[in-house]
């Protein structure tokens, strides 16, 4: 070994491999908050255009108790993640279609949102400053979680006169901490979203509304719920936080983005790699009754990337999926994740390299 | 007039008048905010109970930007006003029924909320901490919000481990500013709640969703909308934030509390008044097609109190009705705000005398 020119036995100066990975225990990484060091804080004012934001160490944020975002729910977030590769780069997984998903999430909820430039700017730079926060190869991704807040004060419900565009991030594991498939509860009574709502966009108030469906269904072993459609309560939606897809036979089926879901960029990537290894893809309305009789059911989100369904309940039925070694699911996870993590090459241009 | 102790002309020291009241042009108050002395603060942490709470200066609260509210959504509000009676006495309307509505809407989204006398006792010290800004007797009221967020940290969608129960006030005027009747568009895109979500309690997140509609009927001269029901567009619901009733005959009807309406105070005391002059009151669901043959129409709310409806709009359909001194909307408008404001006496037990 080189001798060093700053001994590490001095405190304030840290060893090469002190400066390239924060004090983590990268081997117990759960999909929980660990806080980094710095966060990103932009600030649009109505009648102005959004400030040129800055990185600034993370912390609590100062807020009107009269803010928007406080009394009327008006917020949006964005979730992706940045990888490191075994060859040292930090990528990015998409990130223009997270800004392309905020700009119709901010026009729904009547906010002006950052321009897809600034968003991807903005998330390069943010994770660029926490890059010691970015675990080892195969550890898990740095999630990176873009919010667009009413941060202005205001009484009556309206649009409120102050936004502000923030990014923080935290290390990431697995979301779910079982590794084999999910066991859902089909929900009947709770709905996620209708038609006419905000159920097509990332907005924050379409999650505190499911707390009490995932409480009820963790409670009993379940490790995620299924909602049906609010207008049938006929056909599947989603989970709480990501897509489903269904297979029989060469078909892999999806519920079509019309308003009550949230168009996965997740989904969408994986829709694109079934194609390519020639099953059909149809985005359409999936009944309860179709889903039970499918061969093989899977998730798809950022957090979970890809995730096998073992077990769905509906009501007093139980029925066991295709899962493991032979299953799509388990192909289509791996085709994504080498490309994530740039075990293969991209060939798709969804990787962004940041680190050069 | 008697020599003063405290002569006027010290800039240390207020004369009488000053001490009584902020100073507020009370003649131009609308329905804004008009920020207050003090507010009221407790925090509950999981497994320990609210802490006692306390009145500190009103200003900006310090939030994590992983907050449950920040991100998920997991609020709740309540709105409730304080006034100055002739006789010089403050008094509280039917504040343990917000307290009440708190305790549901906490359960819904799996919050733990302060006990109704925690609620009812903070109202009032944050209100006697503010009194110099209870409007004087006729010139409208100290409107008052509870809020009950989600502080804690959380990156997983799930009850955030910290809530924050904070009370803030401002004086308000009246809520639309127009004196005669409310122009309402009937919104037939957007919906409001859907059965099985959380319309039926005071949740942040049934109000950013509303936004665009609002902005849209504003935008075209209409007051405000009137959403239908989610599951068959042919019923409605509410306003954003108001309850609506209709008059045919002797007979007063208004949409059933079922899950996807807000059950409002001022709506169960406009019935009960109603029924009290020999209406008949018909909880029950009510089609389009009723309200625009209905003979009078008027909203219910904290903000508002009661407002005649002159016209509805539905497509192309206007329709005009009865408002104006010999409308029954008019009639039960001054039969509460008699009670409300101590010009006659309160035989209903509603109101509560803060003042002594
Ligand atoms: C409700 C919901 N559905 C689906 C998804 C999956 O979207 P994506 O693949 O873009 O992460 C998410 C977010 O992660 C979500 O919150
Ligand atoms: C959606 C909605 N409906 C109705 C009401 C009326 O309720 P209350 O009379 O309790 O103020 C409110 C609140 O003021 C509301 O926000």
């Amino acid at each position: 070994m080189a001798p060093s020119a700053h001994p590490s036995s001095s405190p304030l100066l840290t060893s090469k491999e002190e400066e390239k990975y924060a004090d983590v225990k990268w081997d117990e990484l759960e999909f929980a908050l660990v806080p980094t060091d710095y966060m990103y804080v932009a600030k649009y004012k109505q009648g102005e255009s959004f400030s040129e934001g800055e990185i600034v160490p993370y912390g609590d944020i100062s807020i009107s108790p009269c803010a928007g975002i406080l009394n009327y729910g008006q917020g949006l977030f964005e979730g992706l993640k940045a990888y490191r590769t075994e060859d040292g780069r930090i990528t990015l997984f998409r990130p223009d279609e997270n800004a392309l998903r905020m700009q119709t999430g901010a026009d729904r909820l009547c906010m002006t949102p950052p321009s897809p430039d600034q968003f991807v700017e903005a998330v390069k730079q943010t994770v660029l400053a926490n890059n010691k926060w970015v675990p080892p190869p195969g550890k898990g991704a740095l999630y990176i979680r873009p919010l667009l807040i009413g941060t202005g004060a205001i009484l009556g419900v309206a649009s409120a006169p102050e936004y502000t565009f923030l990014i923080y991030t935290s290390p990431v594991g697995n979301y779910h901490k079982a590794s084999s498939g999910l066991n859902l509860k089909v929900d009947d009574k709770h709905r996620r979203a209708h038609s006419g709502g905000t159920g097509g966009v990332k907005s924050c108030t379409n999650y505190s509304p499911v707390v009490k469906s995932l409480i009820e269904a963790k409670s009993s072993v379940f490790s995620d719920v299924l909602f049906l459609d609010a207008a049938t309560g006929k056909n599947i939606e989603e989970i709480s936080t990501c897509n489903i897809f269904i297979l029989k036979g060469n078909i892999v089926s999806t519920p079509p983005t019309s308003g009550t879901i949230l168009p996965g960029i997740t989904r969408k990537s994986i829709s694109e790699l079934a194609r390519d290894i020639g099953y059909q893809i149809q985005e359409r309305n999936v009944s309860v009754d179709e889903l039970l009789e499918a061969e093989e059911v899977f998730c798809t989100g950022t957090a979970m990337v890809l995730k096998a369904v073992e077990t769905v309940t509906f009501h007093d039925k139980k029925i066991k999926y295709k899962t493991g070694e032979e299953a799509l699911s388990t192909k289509l996870h791996l085709m994504l994740t080498n490309i994530q993590t740039g075990v293969v090459e991209d060939h798709k241009g969804w990787m962004v390299d940041i680190s050069s």
